[in-house]
């Protein structure tokens, strides 16, 4: 029996009733909520506070893709509501230790994330997991997406390596549903999806079918 | 006769209030404005604007850290009055290039800046000026200052090298008025103060210390 990945909503929105609306029209099969960094430079810190407090029971990760101060970033969002939050992989390792230790000060099951890009080294991701790091986010760009970049062996090796050091891996950037069996071998934490949830015409029966390829392959 | 570099004020407050009063503190010796990744995460975009309302005059750049979706990250930040915006060194080459392409879309003087952490490569340099960029922030992390790490001779070298390869280079991180010295062989184009100037019992007089310094090494 393997545990079954969770299902993340990106809400890359302007604004926070947009964001609000696109959770609510699939809430039911919505694990975790992701308060986007588009969302957050748009509207700030109250884009957090507003989606936890519409959504207690969700899971909330504030995705600020922290990259210094990590003590300020964490208060500002812990403190509105966030359980997670996201570094940048580029992130000096002290920023990334007072980002972690500031979240598990407010709680225990708060956690820190570190955001992966193609410029991330398998030496960096061993010194996370030395600092108690536990989550990376495995991510394929939006801009690489539009140039033409798609899934393939070299992601699923890397991810497989991550998920061998004892990450909690998520995996995003453009999964559509019929992606997600390329992920079948691999203990995926969440999936995140934003558009093709977002933007289809029954966002709920879109939310679902994530949730019945995870059934399919992770049970 | 060189070029005399530029000061810079970091706006890290929680408030558009706190940022707006900081630099009218010490308004005559500022030559660029910087809304602070902070400032924007607690505020949103609408920083960006009221500081660029507040100071047409000043150069403002919206420290923004983008690491993917740079259309969107750029048009949100020159529409609401940046004149500059920061790319974090980890984004893909796709994403700082249409960062950049948006920001000239919108004005020819717009531009963007690479935020160095210590994880940057001279290989990744080497791409950002084939693409066009043509300014980088050396970057000091605060969380590493905070760790004890102090400028060095591995700071100043690198700096160099990033002059040769053509880069404005703007320097940031802990820079203190005594500091300015140890970078006067070195044609920096902007230094970045931000709590001593904020902090200090006589913010004008604390930024005209740099001024001083910048006269004496630079011209």
């Amino acid at each position: 029996m393997k545990t079954k990945p969770m299902l993340q909503i990106a809400l890359d929105t302007l604004t926070i009733e947009d964001a609000i609306e696109n959770v609510k029209k699939a809430e039911e099969y919505i694990d975790v909520v992701e308060v986007g960094t588009i969302l957050i430079t748009s509207c700030g810190k109250a884009a957090v506070k507003a989606l936890s407090d519409a959504f207690p029971k969700k899971i909330i990760v504030a995705d600020n893709k922290i990259a210094d101060a990590g003590e300020v970033f964490a208060k500002m969002l812990f403190d509105n509501g966030a359980q997670f939050t996201t570094c940048i992989c580029a992130a000096e390792t002290p920023t990334i230790k007072k980002t972690l230790e500031t979240a598990k000060k407010y709680n225990e099951k708060n956690d820190v994330q570190i955001e992966l890009t193609s410029h991330f080294t398998f030496e960096q991701a061993k010194e996370w997991r030395s600092i108690g790091i536990e989550q990376v986010v495995y991510h394929r760009s939006r801009d690489s997406q539009a140039a033409g970049v798609n899934w393939g062996e070299a992601d699923l090796s890397k991810i497989k390596k991550l998920c061998d050091m004892g990450f909690k891996v998520t995996v995003t950037g453009g999964v559509a549903v019929e992606d997600i069996k390329l992920f079948k071998d691999l203990p995926i934490y969440i999936f995140i999806a934003g558009r093709s949830i977002r933007d289809a015409k029954d966002p709920k029966a879109a939310a679902k079918a994530f949730h019945d390829e995870f059934n399919k392959y992770w049970s």
